[in-house]
């Protein structure tokens, strides 16, 4: 069982009101990878340029990220991404995106990749996300997600490559600029209705919620009592919600446990700046946190 | 056992993108006391004007609450509220605000009600909830809910008022301003840290959070897919919370239970405009819907 990846590796500048950092390990991907080798074996699909530092990617390593997807591409610059958070961390200003060696960049599948079981399409040009997505022989659960550029300049493209991914993850904006709905359960509805299969809106603090046919789910925003740094919090939900489902038989019940530890290893990555926090986070923890999100929401429902 | 609800009874004019109602029954004591009924007796301590309409009263003695504390006050006027949604509901301008009687009625609580067993202060003067509070023999539970004119005229009445109540009911707003705290979780942990014993933060479309020394619990969001009028939601939610309190023994499982039946008649009352949902709701869909929160948020916490 091995999970796909693909989206962009980057370096990123955060503020925050309590501090900074520079060329910090960053990128959809990355932290999708990250969060799903807590339950599964991850393949990168990735360019970086040559000034990507080895100790990243020693570190990506270190979490048994299979990189042969990572393409150094030559003479190229590493995307890089510089954003300030208001004081109080709701909001951010991108102070710049350079987008490097993923301006031209167009990824192809690994020929002996094909054969993987699950894929996450991090945000990216919906063409791409397609192709890759047809390029799987036979996965077993596929997740398409974007951004607000390419639900602007690509509408219809995002939309086709969301119909063909098992599950689509968006936030609440992305939502509603989507289907024109305000309301999470409306909009989540709305989206089923242009053809997609599965949605999960990813409400930030306030947790994120599953729609399908069949189910409903919500699962609660975790007390976060000490946010370092919210970037990459969605992808990585994204990462671990698949790296989890990879395991398991796919059902019902187990898409719900899948959304848990989405929003678990979430939760943790939230306590340090980007995926930095799920370099040494430990299976016990991610446990002991499962059970957390056990508590938070159940009730007794017979008197 | 009888829930005290004390607060404005008022005739409001809603304009929302569908539909708009004048004169129609509102004010926060209305919403809870009519929430309540469906769980307790209810006691309604209010003013009115002499233009209060008999049909609105009946309305209330309909569903049982004891008017004896309803005061129409000779030559007055009830209070009136004009307010109108946004496109998407999730603003709102208020048009006006006539205080009418409320400018200048200073409740007392009648002797025979203060055996009250449990009590709803809604928004109105800290002083005058204090002084309310302090009537009662011996509650078994109490809530003070505010506004932010409040917080900003008399803030320190409003934090002893709360220090005052077993249990505090805010907005995410009014969380953050009488705390200074952004986030949920740790605005909810500032307000117990100011001397509060509990504190439900109502988020909305996203749900409800409990906080507590003891306890930390998420009421989901119901997944509404048809929002008539949101007025009133935080007073609905309340007075149901309190009205089931009253008829049980008080401890954690048991508010917790409080906090989805609090969301289940809130999730109705939203369906109507003001509280009128709520003066037809049946005993058999407050608890089917009681156990569709149960399956909004389940899920198995061992493999």
């Amino acid at each position: 069982m091995t999970l796909l990846v693909s989206g962009w590796v980057a370096l990123d500048e955060i503020e925050t009101p309590v501090s900074r950092v520079e060329e910090s390990l960053g990128g959809s991907a990355t932290c999708a990878a990250l969060a799903a080798t807590h339950f599964t074996d991850v393949r990168l699909l990735a360019a970086v340029g040559e000034d990507f530092p080895t100790a990243e990617r020693i570190k990506m390593e270190g979490r048994g990220i299979d990189l042969k997807g990572l393409r150094t591409i030559e003479g190229g610059q590493t995307s890089r991404w510089g954003a300030r958070y208001s004081s109080d961390m709701n909001t951010r200003d991108t102070l710049y995106t350079h987008l490097g060696v993923n301006a031209a960049w167009n990824p192809t599948l690994p020929k002996t990749w094909e054969n993987s079981s699950t894929a996450f399409m991090a945000a990216g040009e919906p063409a791409t996300q397609i192709a890759l997505l047809e390029a799987l022989t036979s996965p077993r659960a596929t997740m398409v997600d974007t951004i607000q550029i390419y639900i602007n300049t690509a509408r219809q493209d995002v939309i086709a490559a969301m119909q063909q991914a098992d599950f689509v993850s968006v936030n609440e904006t992305e939502a509603r600029q989507l289907t024109g709905k305000a309301g999470i359960a409306k909009a989540g509805q709305a989206l089923l209705e242009t053809g997609m299969h599965a949605a999960i809106i990813k409400l930030g603090e306030y947790g994120a919620v599953y729609a399908s046919r069949d189910d409903y789910f919500v699962a609660p925003g975790y007390p976060l009592k000490n946010v370092v740094d919210p970037t990459g919090a969605g992808d990585t939900f994204a990462g671990a919600f698949l790296g989890y489902l990879d395991t398991v038989e796919i059902n019902p019940a187990e898409v719900r446990r899948a959304m848990i530890y989405g929003s678990t290893i979430a939760s943790f990555a939230v306590e340090g700046f980007g995926p930095s926090r799920l370099l040494d986070l430990t299976h016990d923890e991610v446990e002991q946190r499962f059970k957390e999100f056990h508590l938070l929401t159940s009730f007794k429902e017979v008197k």
